[in-house]
């Protein structure tokens, strides 16, 4: 088996210099001002004419000249003759001669002959309308905006390298500018490799260990995400002309082109000889934990990285060292990195002597301190990316962090908040549904037992247990369902409870130990065993499969539907939603107990509410009692 | 003249009860995948199948029994037999009994019978390729990530109301969804009135008062950064008739309808009418500075908010009361609001008992300490949108803000910065150019004397100004400027010199006061009288619009352009950019001075080297030397 190995992993330093020396830059072009929000300017714009084009008055009122309001007061006006009026976007036709005046709207041209506006209030109408009033002394200029007071033609509007908001449109729109030349967005071409990658949407053969492909979508809106333009290419499965084929294409139209490491060392000699044929490998492996196996290179005239095939890492990778190289090359500002400060929660062992970066997820405690969790589901899971809020660096030379320890935060965007609630335990179906009326909950279905231990440890705010021993703590409330045996539609073995899982040859599924749903099954089976004057070991050895378990509440009916098992541990409700026959064994209370200093937390006060008016909920749930 | 004046008005609070109370919400759409990004999803999603689907490979190495490597480890290795291998996306053809082994690579599928697999790295050969020696012992699962552990059918994926980012797209590729539910876009449709705007690109006859059209596409892209799409409607000018059907057919297609206030009474009547006729007027009227005139109701089924017109307050007003109802509509969060502490860096009276919005800038001062000074341009100023950072709220009991009193500045997005350079003085083509190598300037072209005194006053960093009298400080540096008479191409009037001006009859046109090419000018002529043995007043009365003045650099030049006037004061760069003839007078010394506490920002150390180094932009420019 010859397989590459990384020696001589780079430096981090190193592999951002080397993506730095790469060329993503795009020309630029002109957009027109209506799309060109969000862009960045290539050059500086200066006015090209007055801002406002004429002498425009800033208040309805009447235009005069200031010299025949010499000495005039409230109780001493001076009387001016209307000669005509002037409305805004009409040139005057009228020419104020002393001892006149034009009525006058706000943004009409001041008429000529005049040098000020009174503004309506300050004036009365005398004997005829045409006798006006004025109660105030004007000063020449009063109420006038000169023309190019705002903006005047030949100074500086906007610098290059202004990124474009409402307000800059604001003014370029003012000075009359309908299109301007702005930075080009990089291209970024995105080759999918590896035999066993399915895009969504697409069957999947599992049995053939197919799984969907994760990277592309995810990469491509991260090139969005930071200001690039993504460009997926089709996926070339295990052909390696096609794969040769596209990165090929790809160079040819990218700036930059990028794939996610294959499994398949074919595929990776494919992707090496390509860019060793056509342009250059500058790096390949970092001493990072995630994302070792980065390539960086030239390929075919265009720059080349290859991200890691474990979406997290590719993710990783791609946020600490892609992105902000496509936001060089698109002229854009490294965003206010958004850093929060907060203590572990736990302790965290680590010891391999690389850059590590640890992603993590936030829960504010009762006092609104902010608490730091590892999140590490192993590298393969896609679940981490949304447990996660950002990313802790941890120096190759720490060998953990403690448990109440400082660490900062890098968070994934300026707009990641802690969850209003976290939440751990029991996997439920009513719970799932609670939870939607709560703002940005998270929730682990690790099991009670795991909920149990989170809430002990103080990470979690809430866990959700069965039974009737529930933890220490506040009890949000609860409800209870139905459990028992899910089988095939029609009961076509004609199971009827427990005892004939042991007593006939029937193939049955469990659900993992850290479920709750397992203990209430072991608890039915202490006691057929204390009815049968026997001990449950000899019960559960008797069932066929009773060690064949599988983690989630849907998961050992999908397999009896599957046709892997005649029979499922599992709820009511689930029979029911998959369509399948059930066999009830027992009600199982389900419970929802909160750390008491943080039963007031926002979140944790909304799930109390949701449960408490969760009649709908429990009613459209087969076998559920709030 | 009969025009509606606004009593009674609304308290802020309840303007935005009455918005809220507004319906503006769309009904939810499907989108595909790729296109969710930032699009918020309308309901749950729970997970339709397991990931992986299958027992997956988690390393490169071989799946064996784990029984078969009890008590194994480095120096007493267990042997086991190869019968095969596993690719990534095959389906295994062996079964591995006791005592067997399958090479497997990462991701593949564990075949049946293996339970564990062990890592290349803890492996050598034996006497033959398919003797494989392994070097620790294993338990059952080991380095097996199992069907559903990432995610399992039935659990909870991703909440309704969650923002799609790259991580989610990863989660959602991972179970194989290729289109979600997202809550739809709220269509805003935004209508112009009034008769003296016109649209950016198309011509503008200034003499008739036509201003460009602001506020359409300011709001249009406000309306998209809150999460909106903007409809823009054709400009109706001043067909009432035209605009009525506008508003009608805007209040048909959109959820919202937005007009910005026209100056004109006539076109106010017009939506008065149809709003009153089609819906209902909720409230006219609300107690805040910028944007009293603030119209919210129900048109012909659809919401109605009437903007004032002044782009400032029309884009104040938005953001205060708009953009938030556009995000509940469209169901995202408000964004961290972004504020920033700092202290008033000058004095500022107000005294109107309304809620003031004050448009802010920022400025760090030496100690990286933030100061805050209004932007108060007056409200037609549409340059105050970008010379501000942010909006400091004051209440309607504070009469003034003294200076060194602290305030907090709500920024206009989280990605405001204070600018690298703040700099006020002389309006100059070098120095316009020079800026464009400083990242995030901003420079107030407010003349020399204004730049003097917001030196003087700790507001500006720099301060240009001309002269040999230049103010405490540090100088970063300077150039020299030819200055003169610009004349029409050909000099047609034979302008020999400023004697020219006061003996011949010759319509001049001067800067401002605050210019320092006015002082330049003044400075030119007291020399002009001594020689004649006169005063200055006696030679400045004969020159024939010695006091007609006008603002930028550019300005007096392009009055005589226009035919305005046959002499301006200016620039030989100016005479050369617009390709008119000129007379020297002059050479002049423009330097840019900093503050002795500030000269160490990297800004203001960034435009002492464009200076030093600014040979080619002298170069470029006629009559400049370095």
């Amino acid at each position: 088996m010859d397989r590459k190995q990384f020696r001589n992993l780079a430096d981090p330093d190193v592999a951002r210099e080397t993506i730095a020396s790469l060329d993503l830059a795009p020309e630029t072009e002109t957009v027109p001002l209506r799309d060109a929000r969000g862009r960045v300017l290539a050059e500086r714009i200066d006015a090209g004419l007055d801002v406002p084009g004429f002498d425009r008055a800033s208040v309805d009122g009447y235009a005069l000249r200031a010299a025949d309001t010499f000495g005039a007061d409230e109780a001493d006006p001076v009387t001016v003759r209307r000669v005509g009026q002037v409305h805004a976007g009409s040139e005057p036709d009228i020419e104020v001669a002393e001892g006149e005046c034009a009525e006058i709207s706000t943004g009409a041209v001041l008429p000529p002959g005049a040098d000020a506006v009174v503004m309506v209030e300050r004036t009365d109408l005398g004997e005829t309308d045409d006798d006006v009033l004025v109660r105030t002394s004007l000063a020449p200029g009063d109420r006038v905006m000169f023309a190019g007071a705002d903006i005047a033609a030949g100074e500086r509007a906007l610098g290059p390298g202004t990124i474009v908001t409402p307000r800059e449109i604001g003014l370029l729109s003012a000075i009359g500018v309908d299109e301007v030349s702005v930075r080009g967005v990089p291209t970024v071409g995105i080759v999918s490799t590896g035999d066993e990658l399915i895009r969504p949407g697409e069957a999947l053969d599992s049995d053939a260990g197919q799984i969907y492909d994760v990277n592309s979508y995810t990469t491509a809106t991260a090139v969005e995400e930071a200001g690039g333009e993504a460009k997926l290419y089709p996926h070339a499965g295990d052909d390696y002309d096609a794969m040769e084929a596209a990165l090929r294409t790809a160079a040819e139209e990218c700036d930059l082109v990028l794939s996610s490491g294959s499994t398949s060392a074919s595929a990776v000699d494919v992707i090496y000889r390509v860019v060793e044929e056509t342009g250059e490998l500058l790096l390949h492996g970092v001493a990072v934990k995630p994302g070792k196996p980065m390539l960086v290179g030239e390929l075919a005239g265009s720059a080349y990285i290859g991200l890691p095939g474990y979406p997290v890492s590719a993710l990783t990778i791609f946020r600490a060292f892609v992105a902000p190289a496509i936001r060089r090359a698109a002229g854009r500002p490294e965003p206010k990195t958004a850093t929060i400060e907060g203590r572990m929660a736990v302790r965290e062992r680590y010891s391999e002597g690389r850059l590590r970066y640890m992603p993590a997820g936030l829960v504010t405690d009762g006092d609104g301190e902010t608490l730091v969790y590892p999140v590490d589901k192993g590298s393969g899971a896609t679940t981490s990316l949304v447990e996660a809020d950002g990313i802790v660096s941890v120096s190759p030379d720490v060998e953990y962090l403690d448990a109440g320890e400082s660490v900062e935060v890098k968070l994934f965007s300026s707009d990641v908040r802690p969850p209003t609630l976290f939440g751990a335990g029991e996997d439920d179906p009513a719970l799932s549904r609670l939870l939607d009326r709560v703002d940005r909950p998270r929730y682990l279905g690790v099991g009670g037992r795991q909920g149990r231990r989170r809430l002990r440890d103080g990470v979690a705010d809430v866990a959700v247990v069965t039974g009737d021993s529930t933890p220490d703590g506040v009890e949000l409330g609860g409800w209870s369902r139905e459990w028992g045996l899910v089988v095939p539609t029609g009961n076509p073995e004609e199971v009827a409870g427990l005892a004939d899982l042991i007593d006939d040859d029937l193939r049955f599924i469990n659900r993992t130990t850290d479920s709750g749903l397992r203990s209430t099954l072991s608890d039915a089976l202490d006691d057929l065993a204390d009815e049968r004057g026997t001990g449950r070991r000899e019960l559960t050895d008797a069932i066929d499969g009773f060690e064949l378990a599988v983690r989630a509440h849907e998961s050992p009916a999908r397999k009896v539907l599957k046709g892997d098992a005649d029979v499922g541990l599992g709820l009511q409700a689930t029979a029911e939603s998959l369509g399948m026959a059930f066999v009830p064994c027992g009600t199982e209370r389900v419970s929802v107990v909160a750390d008491p200093k943080r039963a007031d937390k926002p979140g944790v006060r909304r799930l109390e509410a949701a449960i408490d008016d969760g009649a709908a909920v429990f009613d459209e749930l087969a076998g559920y009692r709030g």
